[in-house]
Order: structure tokens, then C-alpha cells, then sequence
């Protein structure tokens, strides 16, 4: 199993794009002939050089009269010059008429300018009456004509071969008569998902399976590279279907994109099926860089083949780092403007020392307009890590920290993204996503990103300025919610509502309180350290010891899975709904929603903490007057179980 | 004809835009379900709550080994645990086993946990040997473990309405399981182009047509809005065929895009229309803005009309002013960013006091990156004046004039304009157009902004900085080409190439000299003022005047056509070759490609202004290079007749 050491010679990303060009020469890619009208955000593959002048004949600019410019010369206002009106012409129609001395013939914009005519008179300096036209003003040769070809003439090149085909260049290409275009074609990326536990979205899942993201969103990122995804879908760890799905891949396409299967633990897969397929066509067997340290480039056919890590954001990543500048030599797209932007950088963050980092982080604007960038500190694991991140920053191997206040360049994964207007860090609670929604309703341009951490953490981002709400429910042993906790803290609290807090359990379990739990009937699941619900658990068990005379420690050790946490209610809800615990502390409405039986234990207090310098930041303030509208009350109250509204929702409580 | 008068009632933008927003009430716009597939770019049209905990069980977060962490509490490097190895199980598989103390079973990224176990310890901190592990390190409860729902958890709203889905958005639902996605329909744009002159692309031009532009810009424009653009072609100066195209537009779309017609002067055909259409229709009657005056707004079926200039820069710019923003409402698209830039205003410039202004501009990059912008003083009805302007700048109406060097906000008309690395601007010749495709050839990534606008105009150009490189080609009385033209001035001078010039006429016709214009037997056509071939006209006329004993002033007067002015080599070529004129001045290459008899006159020195400050520029460098290079004498002496590439091209002269 000497592949298990294949991560041992590491390379760098510099290396890895200097292997990706020599090893992939971009020769003159494939050439289209396409209608104009599927042209626009094309490149073009030739020189377009103008079959025809344009104008095609002289033409007058201006709607008025095709004169002799002679004729009119020392004509003024006080001194009109007469003409006598030959006729007219219209744009688009052939022109018989001739203008002789002392002649004039109406003209439309656009119409061809009679023989014999060389300049045109305004209709607004003229005065038209019985078949004769008074000239108030003299013209000069030339005058308001627009002479064949002086616009475009024939054989200019008027467009060169590499433009982007905007609807300006769409607007030439008519001009000069053409339909269609030759651009360049665009390269086919097939995309292949590996691993035994994805399933494909729309299908139901299997036990312990998950669904596979990677497809669709290096789908997107490839459509947006402009190239043409091809999706191959999801393959398990079985060998010939593998190695089938990557020949099948490879005939069908220009470049082949996998993800997962590159970890050297379990499954060496990829790399036998590698060079088995063509000896030797493994290049780079993964990089000194965090995350995508399993990263695998292959040739075969001549084809290259990207193999990315697993993890969503990880594929991201990488994609973004290596597989996007590829795709853009073969596309001669220029990348879209606007995709690095500066930020400061949000706390003193270590890192390891001797690795580049490319640091997930997501950026919030701040009231004054500039942009603050905190790293995501969420496993890359998560999609939630994933959906957060706005885009990168790249720490060199050599530094092992990042300054406070720092001026980074975020490498955005998408032009499309836009920094948050508001940001939401806590606890998570459904009725936070309900106000939300209303506050998107009212105001659809305004961009909430909502991170679910639980209390504790949530007071610390707003602390640093990284949230401007941190929603929480943090139970004191003075019995008071959330107000303990933010003293001497340059935050304010804003009242929220109520909820019903219990113990869940299924249908046909018997649970009267801690005794069930201390004598070892029930398994118990437990929640994190730091989340509000496990300062309530905590507090009701030194009740309960305080009454039977026990020490907590002593208490803790006998429940059995008190030292099992999860971070959710849903998790506490699934996990007792399936078997795998008993029972388990959540708030009322996930014992509705997994139809569970609800002992309930006490009603907390869920309020909002806000940086004081954040109280007057206008979506800030709309998200207060949501909680005090009525409709909040009443569409929280109704979806939510458990959930009440009080009087003084809305209201400053520090 | 009262309707004559109806530009006296003016409106201005921002009463356009009032009046916008409260006749076309944006109601709640069509919703559609797509393949997530599709999704990219579109925008959510309902908040996505999950339907399931992320993940749906209790999995591992790395390669390792799930055990009790109770059973490894106090393990280092020096005194492992050793623990029983149960099995292995594997991501996307069943787990049977169950971990008990002193157990261990291993597990791969993703797998589920096994029962009992509340840890996995990473692969790193093991040494698997003889169906026991020794564990190096302590594990912590929950440690490497993702918890179910810890990631997403069932009935958080996880995406909201009015979301734009880039890739990581389609990640997300596709992580949900969720196939097809709710979104807002596309609103349907029919595009119209009035005028009897217009014909469409692909189609052959009849006499005194020119092809329709607006009809493709707006489809490109509409497309690139986010909307579905519907073409519904050309039609004539024809009131019912108008009326009829008209209503079928309504019928099949919810907004109707016209351009032409609708200028006061001829043709009040539009209005006449609206009015049967639906008496009172008509909203807006004209615009106190420059350029788009012309532009008219109704209201037709509920739905709106918009009915822009003819003359494609200004069409383009009321598009952008008023129907972009109304289509972005209906979209809910975000205007895509980096949209406006800063620049400083290359000149002076006088404009019109109390009226508006939408200066077209173009916009070059600085050596140092700064961005300068330059009106665009090329007439609006020119194609080459709206595929030279990058977007414009916003001139307010009470003021009369603009600074030089006056920071300016430029709107680009499209995120996917870049300004150009290389700017050309000057007298028209092929060989400067075989020049820059050589140049461009080797480096795709430059941009080539080439503008033909005369010798003189081109010299002018690159004293202001506005252009890098001026092709010029002047003579002066001295007999010497150029380098007089550039003395006194911050100028230096490249060598270029040579080009034969001559006349042409017809094959049919006989021409010797000057005696046959003289005699009036033939008709001239002349070059405008200004141009080098002017300038060797006047020359050459001059020399026959001392020889015939004329004055210049009768010898012009008795030379028939010598007052028709045209702007290019073209336009003179087309002009004698269709018979308007019998004899003009060209370069050899417009003769034989208008297959017309020529007689040369000289040759003449065609070279390269630059400015001192911008030699050291690498784009003008590159140039230069060009100029030396064995490719261009090749292929410039091939291609085009009459040119010759010196020893000494690309030498500085002065």
C-alpha cells in the first residue's frame, strides 16, 4: 500500500499551474459558426472585416432640405433665402429627384441625398410656404450629410478576433449585415461525483447516505466559466463503474472534473483506476495547501482530468484556484471584473506555519460603506461553511498569523455575490427566520445572511462587530435571561419573545423527570456546551441535585448519553424520533414537528444583542420594527408552536 | 398637425421615471418552477425552509477510529491506549456494530457513527497492529463528530426570497435534495424596429437601405437585463402593418421595446397609432435629455410601451436610463456590480446650458491605471461613435461646460466592458488593421481601440493623450511627409510604410490629368478637409495652377464636385464606381478592390505619432515591434496593393 504515502511529495500551487500548462497546451480551440442572436458573451474567433460601407450612399443626418450650399450662402434671419421645393424624399425610398440652382428637396433623417444637393438645411431654420422654402441660415458643404462609408468603410476591420460580444458588438455585426458569427466553441467539462453515501438530489435517500452537492455547484461554476457541464452523476466506490463513468467521460468531453475519492485513508480508487486507464497519467498526487491537500491532476487521452477533494467548499476552492484560470485560456473569456475586492480583516487569526491558506471568509458591508472580512471558522465540511463563504484569501505559507484590522484582497468565488446588509449570528430559532422573511418582503434589496452558532458564540460575534443581531437565550443562576450576559459588554439588548423550552420524547416512552434519567431507564441526549439550552440543562440538574442530595458530577455520570452533544434542536428531536436516545431538551415546536411527546419545563426569554455602534444602522433598525409590527406577532405566534410575542417586543432592555 | 408640437411639453428623466413607477405597478411578477439545473443566475422566488437535518445522522469528519472518549482519556505519545479493533465501516454504509468499552471500530469521512461510540480519534494519532489499536492522543466527547442537523437542521430557512443563485446557492439546494427550485419568470421583451430603410441582417439591402442595429443591441441588452427578448423584426412606414405588429407584441409579451419613428419631424405615425390603439395612451411625449428627445412612453393593454430614438447610441442610452432600471424591478436582479466608474475628463468641453446631457464617452486606462474618459464627438447617428462609447457621463442641466481633468462618473453600458490597453486613433488604413490583428494575435488579453477619424483629427488626438498612437500621413509644402506636422509639438514620430496614391475612375472611362476636372467633362469627387488626401489634392492642384496660370480659387470653382466632400477611401471608391462621380483620390488598394482603373500620383509616407510620455507604455511597445517585424512587411505587401513596409519601420524618426 505504498499509495497510502502518495501526499508525501506535495505540490505547490504554483507548481501545480505551471504542470496544468505544460502538460495542457491550449492550441487553437474549436471554432463555431452560431446565429447573432446566440451571440451575446461569446468571444470572437476571427476579425470581422465590413463587407460594405456604411453608410452604403450619402445620407442625409437631420430631418429638413437637400440644398446647394452655394445657394444659401449670406442667408440670416433678417435675410432669408428662397428655394423652390422640388418635391420629397423619404428614408428607405429611391431618390429621381435632382437639386439645380435655386432648388431644395425634403428630406427625411436617414433618406438619400438627391444629386446635384450638398448640404441639408434643418427643418428648424427654415420656413415652408406654397411650394417654396425660406432659409434662414447659410450651410456649408457637407453639412448634416453623412457620406458613404464615412461611418464603416468597406474592408475595415471594424471587430477583432478575442472581443467579448457585448450587445455593442451584437449592434455592429447587424450593422454590417451578418446573422451569423464565428466564435469560439465552448469546451465540454464533464462533472463526476464519487463515494458509496451520495445520492442525487430529487431521489430519497438511503440510510446514511447524503446528497451530493458537488455536481451542482461545480454545474454552475462551469456553466459561469462559460463552458458547457456535462453531468456524468454520482458513482460509488465500485471500481468498474468508475473506471467506465471516466472513459465515458472523457469521450465526451474536453475536461473531466471529479470530487471525492482523492483521500489517501480509505480508497485509493482514484489512483489505480489512473493508471490503469494510462500509466504515468497521474501529475499531481495533492498540494501543500489548506484546504485541498487531496487534490488530484491527471492526463489521459490527452485530456486533463481534475480530481477535487470531497468537501464542498474545499472543491470550490480548488476549482476556483486551478480549474477556472484553465477553463478561461480555453474559453479566452476575460475573467468578469470586480472579483477581488478589499477588505479589513476582522480579529487576530494564528495559523499554521509553513502551509498557504486559503482562507474561506465571508464579507460584510459596514454602515460607512467598506468591507470587513471574517474568516469562517465552521469545518469545511459543512455546507453551511460552504454557503457562507463569500469568497477567499490567500495566506502565504510563511506567515503564521493575520493582524486585526489587516487590509486583505478577498478573492470573491463568483462575481454574483454580494456583501450581506445584515447579519444575524446566534442562536438558531424559527421565529428569527420568520421576521427575516418579513423584513425581505418589505425591503427585497436587502441581503440577510443568517449563521446559526448558538448563544454564546453569537454574543461573541457581536462583540467583534461581525454580527450586527446576535439572537439569545442565555439562562443566569440570578434567574434572569440574557441581560447578565451582556453587562460590561459594549452591547445593547433588544427584547424578542418567548418560548416554551421541555423535554421531548417518543409517543411510547413513560418520562416523568431527572429520576428516569439517573436510574439508568433513559438514554438522554445532551446539547453542546455554550448553546442556551445546555445552561437551562445544566441549571435543572444542580436543582435536582441540590434536592436529592447528589454532587452534579456524580448526577452526570449516571445519565446515561449526558456526555453525548449535539449542536441542534433538530438534532435532539431526530435522534430521539429515531431510537438512537430517549429523551432530550428542545424547544416545543421540534417535539410538534417530529411528533414527539412535550414535557414542558420552562418558558425563556429569546432576545437580540446589538453593538451599540450598530443601534443606527438602517437594516438594523428595520429588523427592530419588525419585531414590533403586529404581523410579526401574529405570523410567529401562529407557525411556531410554543413561541409567544410580548407587548414590549421591539423595545431596548439595556 | 398639432402633434408637430408635442416636443414643447418636455419631460425630464426623473419625471419619466416618476411616471414609470406609478403607471406599471410591479405586482407580485410570475413565478415558475425550474430544473435546479437551469437555476443558475435566477433569482429565489420563495424563502427555501429544509425539508431535513444536514446530515441526517451522526457521521465522522475524518478517517479515524470511533471510540468511547472516556476510553482514551489520559493517552499521549508515551503511554497509548490500546483498543480492540471491532471492524470498519464505511461511508454510505449500514453500521451493525456497536462500541462497548474498550472497543474501537474504524470508520471512513462520512461514515456514521456507530452506537456507543462519541468520538472518532483521527487516523494520524493511531497504529493499527493485530486487531488492536494503540491511540497516541486523548479524544474529547463529540470530537470529530457531525452531529445530525448540526449542519442544516429540518424547517430552517435556509435560502430566502430574492436570492440570486450563483453556485453556491445551487449547492445548497442541492444539498437539501431538492431538484427543481421556485423562481421568477423572465419577463418577455418584444423588440420592434420601425423604418422603411431598414432591413434586417442575413437579408440582401434594397437601394438606399441600411440594416436594422437596434432590433440586436436591445435583444442583447434585454437578454443581458435578465429578460427574454422577443424579436419581432422590422416593419415599415406603414400604419397598419405597425398597428397590427404592435398588438401582436402586446399579445405575446409583457413589455413592447420600439426604436425609430419617433421623431417630430416626418412620421407621426407612432403617435397616431397609440392613440387608436387606446385614446390617451400615450404618457410621455419627449425627453429634455441629450440624446433622446425622441422617446416615447405609453401605456397600452396595461402593459408598457417604450418607444425609443432610432439612432442607435441614443436608443441604447434611454434604454439604459429608463427601460433597464423597469426591467431590473421586475426582475428583482441586483444591477450587476462595478457598473459605474470613476475617470478624470480628458478636456474642456462647452456644452448647451439647460438641457440634460448623456454624454456618450470612451474610456482608456492609464499607464498608471486610472481610468480617462473622452466625449465621443462623432455625430449619435454613427455606428462607429456607439460601438466606440463605453457608457456615459451624466451632465446636469444647469451646467454649461466641463473641466479637463474633472473626476467624472462614467455608466458603463455593460459589466462586461473593459477599457482599452491600446488606442489608435487617426487616418484609416488596412495595413494599421493588419497591424493590430498581429499584435493581437500575440497577445489575446489586449485591448485594441482603433477610431478612424482623419490625419489631422488622429494628431490632435494624440496630443491630448487621448490616443496612444496616431496613424497619419500629411504632407507638407516642404514635399516632406509628417515630421513637420509634429515639430513644436510633445510629439515623436515612428516610421511606418508606404502607400500609393492615385486616381481612380471607372474602366470605361477615359481619364489623363487635371485638364479632363479642369474641363468640367468629368465630375471630381473630393476628400474632406483636414485628411492627408486632401492635403495632397490641394498639392497637387496647386502644382497644375503655377503651371496653367490659374488661380486656385477658379480652378476649384470650375472643377466639378469639388465641393462633395467624403470622409474615406471608400466612400470615393463607391462614389465613382456607382457612377455619382466619375474620377477621385484613393490608395491603390480601394481602386483594386473596387475593381476601377488607377493612375498614380505618389507615394506617400504613412507613420505613427506618439506622444513622448507614452513611448515606454508596453502596448505601444508591442506595437512598434510589430511595425519591425518579417510577419507584417510579409503580410501587409501581400494583402493590400500598394503598400510597401521599409527597411526602417518602427524607427523613431524624431
Amino acid at each position: 500500500m505504498g499509495m497510502r504515502k502518495i501526499f508525501r511529495k506535495l505540490a505547490t500551487v504554483e507548481e501545480a499551474a505551471a504542470v496544468i500548462r505544460e502538460s495542457f497546451t491550449v492550441e487553437d480551440f474549436k471554432v463555431e459558426l452560431i446565429p447573432l442572436t446566440d451571440a451575446l458573451g461569446r468571444i470572437l474567433a476571427e476579425d470581422v472585416a465590413s463587407p460594405l460601407d456604411v453608410p452604403g450612399f450619402d445620407r442625409s443626418a437631420m430631418d429638413g432640405y437637400a440644398v446647394r450650399a452655394e445657394d444659401t450662402f449670406g442667408a440670416d434671419e433678417t435675410r432669408p433665402v428662397s428655394l423652390r421645393l422640388k418635391g420629397r424624399v423619404e428614408a428607405g425610398h429611391s431618390v429621381e429627384l435632382e437639386v439645380s440652382v435655386g432648388e431644395a428637396v425634403e428630406v427625411s433623417t436617414g433618406a438619400p441625398i438627391p444629386r446635384g444637393a450638398n448640404a441639408v438645411v434643418m427643418v428648424e431654420y427654415t420656413m415652408e410656404n406654397d411650394g417654396a422654402i425660406q432659409v434662414f441660415r447659410s450651410a456649408s458643404p457637407g453639412e448634416n450629410i453623412t457620406s458613404a462609408g464615412s461611418d464603416i468603410s468597406i474592408g475595415e476591420v471594424i471587430l477583432r478576433r478575442g472581443s467579448t460580444i457585448t450587445y455593442r458588438e451584437m449592434g455592429v455585426l447587424a450593422a454590417l449585415g451578418l446573422s451569423q458569427v464565428k466564435v469560439y466553441a465552448k469546451p465540454k467539462v464533464a462533472i463526476l461525483s464519487t463515494g458509496d453515501e451520495l445520492a442525487s438530489p430529487g431521489s430519497t435517500l438511503k440510510n446514511f447516505q447524503v446528497y451530493d452537492v458537488n455536481s451542482y455547484s461545480l454545474f454552475a461554476a462551469v456553466r459561469e466559466a462559460g463552458c458547457i457541464p456535462i453531468m456524468m452523476g454520482v458513482v460509488g466506490d465500485d471500481e468498474l463503474k468508475f473506471k467506465s463513468s471516466l472513459t465515458k467521460a472523457l469521450t465526451s468531453s474536453d475536461v473531466v472534473i471529479t470530487s471525492g475519492s482523492t483521500s489517501a485513508g480509505f480508497g485509493d480508487m482514484m489512483y489505480r483506476v489512473l493508471e490503469e486507464l494510462e500509466p504515468g497519467s497521474i501529475l499531481i498526487h495533492g498540494l501543500s495547501v489548506k484546504p485541498g491537500k487531496p487534490t488530484v491532476i491527471a492526463r489521459v487521452m490527452g485530456k486533463p482530468i481534475f480530481g477535487l477533494p470531497g468537501y464542498p467548499a474545499s472543491a470550490m476552492t480548488i476549482f476556483n484556484l486551478l480549474v477556472k484560470p484553465y477553463l478561461a485560456s480555453l474559453t479566452r473569456l476575460q475573467p468578469p471584473g470586480g472579483s477581488v475586492v478589499e477588505a479589513r480583516f476582522a480579529m487576530k487569526l494564528v495559523k499554521a506555519l509553513g502551509r498557504r491558506e486559503l482562507m474561506p471568509v465571508h464579507v460584510i458591508r459596514e454602515d460607512g460603506g467598506g468591507l470587513v472580512a471574517y474568516p469562517i471558522l465552521k469545518g469545511s465540511g459543512a455546507v453551511t461553511s460552504f454557503s457562507l463563504a463569500d469568497g477567499y484569501i490567500d495566506v502565504p505559507a510563511h506567515l503564521n498569523f493575520l493582524e486585526e484590522g489587516e487590509v486583505v484582497n478577498v478573492h470573491l468565488y463568483s462575481p454574483r455575490l454580494k456583501p450581506a446588509d445584515l447579519v444575524l449570528i446566534g442562536s438558531h430559532c424559527p421565529a428569527v427566520d420568520c421576521a427575516v422573511s418579513m423584513l425581505i418582503n418589505r425591503d427585497p434589496s436587502c441581503r440577510v445572511k443568517a449563521v446559526n452558532v448558538g448563544s454564546t458564540a453569537g454574543l461573541n460575534a457581536a462583540v467583534r462587530g461581525e454580527a450586527d443581531l446576535a439572537g439569545i437565550h442565555l439562562l443566569h443562576s440570578s434567574g434572569v435571561y440574557n441581560e447578565p450576559y451582556i453587562k460590561n459588554k459594549p452591547l445593547q439588548l433588544v427584547r424578542g419573545y418567548n418560548r416554551v423550552q421541555g423535554f421531548a420524547f417518543r409517543k411510547n416512552v413513560s418520562f416523568q423527570g431527572f429520576d428516569d434519567l439517573i436510574s439508568g431507564r433513559l438514554t438522554f441526549i445532551n446539547r453542546n456546551r455554550g448553546s442556551g439550552t445546555r445552561v437551562l440543562i445544566d441549571m435543572l440538574l444542580e436543582d435536582y441535585c441540590r434536592r436529592a442530595n447528589l454532587s452534579f458530577r456524580q448526577a452526570a455520570a449516571r445519565i446515561k448519553g449526558f456526555n453525548v452533544e449535539c449542536k441542534t434542536h433538530s438534532s435532539v428531536a431526530s435522534a430521539v424520533k429515531t431510537g438512537k436516545a430517549d429523551v432530550g431538551v428542545v424547544m416545543e415546536a421540534y417535539a410538534a414537528w417530529y411528533d414527539l411527546n412535550f414535557k414542558p419545563i420552562s418558558v425563556e426569554e429569546y432576545d437580540f444583542a446589538v453593538r451599540r455602534d450598530k443601534v443606527n444602522k438602517p437594516e438594523v433598525k428595520a429588523f427592530i420594527e419588525t419585531l414590533k409590527s403586529d404581523e410579526f406577532k401574529v405570523e410567529a405566534e401562529a407557525r411556531i408552536p410554543g413561541v409567544t410575542v410580548p407587548e414590549d417586543a421591539g423595545e431596548f432592555k439595556l
